[in-house]
C-alpha cells in the first residue's frame, strides 16, 4: 500500500517522476478534469480545521472524477469527544473511503493512523510535525518555474526557529545539487541547530543572515513566511523585526528579473499587495500547483503503477 | 467572465430570459437532471452559515452534474482568523474550483471579490448589501404562479425598516410595468425613504398602510416577512404589532382566489400552519423556485451563451 | 413512498430481503459501485454531531452513484436558531434533495418529519427513540458471521438501562426463532423492565447476569456496549463495575472458537486492543456492514422495487 506520511519518503527519482505526473496533472485539469478516480472515495478528516488545504485536496479529488466526504472539525464533532483513540477511527473511517486525508494537532497522527488502516493514509500535516504535500507543492513550484531545482539559490526569511514549512523545504532542498540556501531571520528566531547539522552532513551550502536586502539580490527564490507577534518581549521589537522583513516594490527592484517570491500563504502582512501584479510574485500560482500535486498523490495512493502508465499515455497527446 | 453580484445587473430583458431558463431547469431537474456542468466545481464559501441557501445552491450545482466543495462556516475556520484578507482568500480558492458562491458579512464582498477572482462569483448575501439570487427566485416564482409581474399589485408585509428581502424586491419590480406595491408595517419600522425616493424616480406607485386585513383583500401576491422583537420597545408593544401581521384563515378568507402569499423562510409565527395546505399558500414552491434560478445562474456563469444554446435545445422537447 | 422510521416496520421477510440486498451491495461495493443512484441527492441533516454516522450513510450513497449535500451541526448553523420548526425545515429540504437522512436530538422527530417530507426520510437516530439502521446492521452482522439469527444465544453487556442500542436490538430480536438473551449489568443499571415485559410477551426466553466471565462461555455473540462513569455515586464504585465488564485475553479463552464479538462503537476501555486481532473480534466488520445497509436502505427508499430487480439481475453474476 501507498502512503504519503513524509516528503522524506520520495528520493530523487521519485520526486522527478511525481513532479512530471504534477504536470500531467495541470494537463487534466485544464482539459475538463478525468476519470481516473471514478468510483473512489477520499475521506477529509480534519482534527483541526484548514479550509485551504483540505479544499485543495477536495478540488484534486473530484478533478480525478473521485467523491469526498468530509469533517471541517473530527475533534469538536466526532467520536473523538467520546474518548474514542485516533486508531479506531481510522479502522472505522477505512472500512467507509477508499483514501484518508489526516489533518491531526499531534506529530506522528498520520504514521500511527498509517499503521491500522486498511487503505491509503495522506498526511494533511501532523501539529510540529510534518505537511509534506506543502513542502512537494514547494518543489514542484520551484522547478516549474526555474526549470531546475538544482543550482538554485533560495532564501527563506522571517520566523525560522518554528516555521514547519522551512524545515521541511531545507531538508528536501538536500536531495538537489549544488542548493544554496540563505536563512534570513531575526536574531530571536533561527535556523534550529538540527537542521544546520543535517545539512552539514548532506554537504548543503548555507548562510544566515539579517538583512533582507542584501540578500533579495543574490538569490533565485525568495521564499516568505509570517513573522509572530509572540516571539517578541515587546509590540515594538516586533514591530521593528517584521518592519525588516517585508517584500515591497524596493525590493522587488533589487531581486534578479527571473528571481521568484514564494509563500506558504496566508500572509499578513509581509508581501505588500503592490507586489502582487510583478511576474515574479508566484505565490498564487504556488498556491494552484497544490492540485497538481495532490492529484499525482492520490492518484499515485490509488492507483500505483497504473495511474503511471495511464498517465504517460495522456502525456503522450500533451507533446 | 460572468459574475452575479446585484439583482440589479439584469435589464428586463435579461430577466425574460433567466427566467425561461429556470423554467427549462425545473424540466430538466425533473427529469434526472443534466451533464451541462459535469467536472466543475463550485465552491461554496460561507462566512456566515446559513444552512438552507448553502443546500440550494449546492443542490442546484448537482442537478446540473457539477460537483462542490464547502465551508459552513468560513469564518470560524478558515485562514481568515490568521489575518488573511477576503481577496487572497478568492484568490487561493478561485485556483481550486470554477465558480465561488460567497456568503459574507459585509456590505461588497462579492463585488470585492469579484475583482479578484479568476472565475466568476456568485453573491448569496453580502451582509446588509444584497441577496440576488432571493430576489430573482422571489420574482420568478411572481411570475410562475401569476403569469407575469406586470400589472400586479403587490403588499409587502412586516418589518419594513430592515428587511433586505423587501428592499430588493421594490427596486427590482421598478423594471416591470403598471407595479403597485403596498407597504404595510408597524408605524416603527416603515419602508425607508430611499426605497420611496427611487420608486418615485421610476414612477410606481405605492402605498403605506397598517391595516393588513384591508391590504389583503386588494392585492395579487401578499410577501410576508418576519417582524422582529429587539425593534420594539416593550414586549406588549410588540405583541400587539406581531399579531396585527398574521396570515391565518381570516385573512386568506379576504384575499382573492387567485392570490398568493410568498415569504423568503424561515417563518416565525407570522403565517400560521392552517394556511399551508391552501393553495394560494405558495412560500414552499417558491423555495424550490431557488433551486432552478441557481441552477439558471450557474448555467449562465460557467456556460454563458453556448448554456443558453443547450438549454433552448433541451426546451423544444418540453413543447 | 418509503421511509425508514423505525426498525419495527421490518418483518421478517423483509428483513430477510434487506439482508439479501445488503450482500449484493457489498458485492457491488467491492466491484467499484453502481449507477443505481446517479442523478440523486441525499440530504444529510445532522441536527447532533455524529460523523461516524454521516460518513456512512454518506459513503453508501456515494457507492450507489448518488450525491450528498451535508450539514453537521444543523442545529447551531441552520435557521433552527432563528425559531423554524423543524416540519418547515424538512418541508424545504425536501425540495432541494431526493432522500432526507435525519439525525435530531428530540424522540419522534423522524416520524414528524416524514409526516411533512415529499421525499423518504431514513431516520438516523432520534435522540431516546430509535436508531434503526444500527439495529439493523447488528442483526445483518450476526446473520452474515454466524449464518443465521435464529436458535443463537447472545449476551449484552454494559449499561442496559439507558442504552439504546440494546433495547432496539432486544425487541428486534422477538422475530427470530429461538433466541436465548442474556442481560449483563452492574446491578444499577439493569434492563428495564418494558423490554423483558415486551420479551415475556413474545415468549422470547433471557436471563439477567452480572457476571461476565459465566455468561462469555455460553454464548455466539457478546454485544459490548459502555458503562457510564455519571451513573455511579462514586469513581471507586464506577472502576469496579467498569473492571468488571472489559473484554481481554481472559475472557477470549472462555468463548465459544465460533462466537462474536460485537460493539456499536466508539469503545472506551470495555474492549481491550489485545482483542482486536482475535478473529472472534467483529465490531470493525460491523461497521463495514453499516455501509452495506445503508446502501440497501438508499436503494429501498429512492429505487423501491425496481431496485429489488436491478439488484437481483446483479446476484445472479455473483454466483
Amino acid at each position: 500500500m501507498y502512503h504519503v506520511l513524509s516528503a522524506h519518503q520520495f528520493d530523487r527519482n521519485q520526486l522527478d517522476q511525481l513532479f512530471r505526473m504534477a504536470e500531467i496533472m495541470e494537463y487534466t485539469a485544464a482539459n475538463g478534469g478525468s476519470n481516473l478516480l471514478n468510483g473512489k472515495i477520499m475521506a477529509a478528516l480534519f482534527f483541526e480545521p484548514s479550509t485551504r488545504t483540505r479544499f485543495s485536496f477536495e478540488s484534486a479529488m473530484m478533478r480525478l472524477g473521485g467523491k469526498v466526504i468530509s469533517t471541517e472539525n473530527a475533534s469538536q464533532f466526532s467520536s473523538a469527544i467520546k474518548g474514542e483513540t485516533l486508531e479506531d477511527s481510522i479502522r472505522v473511517i477505512s472500512s467507509y473511503a477508499d483514501v484518508i486525508v489526516l489533518r491531526h494537532n499531534e506529530v506522528g497522527a498520520a504514521t500511527r493512523a498509517a499503521k491500522v488502516s486498511s487503505i491509503p493514509v495522506i498526511n494533511a500535516g501532523d501539529g510540529a510535525g510534518e505537511h509534506p504535500t506543502q513542502s512537494l507543492l514547494d518543489l514542484f513550484t520551484i522547478q516549474k518555474e526555474r526549470g531546475s531545482i538544482d543550482n538554485i539559490r533560495i532564501a527563506m526569511v522571517g520566523d525560522l526557529t518554528y516555521g514547519r514549512t522551512v524545515h521541511s523545504l531545507s531538508y528536501m532542498l538536500a536531495k538537489y545539487k549544488n542548493v544554496t540556501i540563505y536563512f534570513v531571520s531575526p536574531e530571536n528566531c533561527p535556523i534550529p541547530k538540527k537542521v544546520k547539522d543535517y545539512l552539514d552532513e548532506q554537504g548543503v551550502t548555507y548562510f544566515e543572515e539579517n538583512d533582507l536586502h542584501e540578500v533579495a539580490a543574490k538569490v533565485d527564490v525568495l521564499y516568505m513566511t509570517r513573522i509572530q507577534k509572540e516571539r517578541f518581549p515587546s509590540g515594538e521589537e516586533y514591530l521593528n523585526a517584521a518592519g525588516r522583513y517585508v517584500i515591497d516594490e524596493k525590493v522587488l527592484k533589487l531581486m534578479d528579473e527571473k528571481a521568484i517570491i514564494l509563500h506558504p500563504l496566508p500572509r499578513a502582512g509581509e508581501i505588500l499587495p503592490e507586489v502582487d501584479a510583478d511576474p515574479r510574485a508566484a505565490y498564487f500560482r504556488q498556491a494552484k500547483n497544490g492540485v497538481y500535486i495532490r492529484m499525482a498523490l492520490l492518484a499515485y495512493c490509488l492507483e500505483g503503477k497504473q495511474a503511471g502508465a495511464e498517465l504517460e499515455a495522456l502525456a503522450k497527446v500533451m507533446v
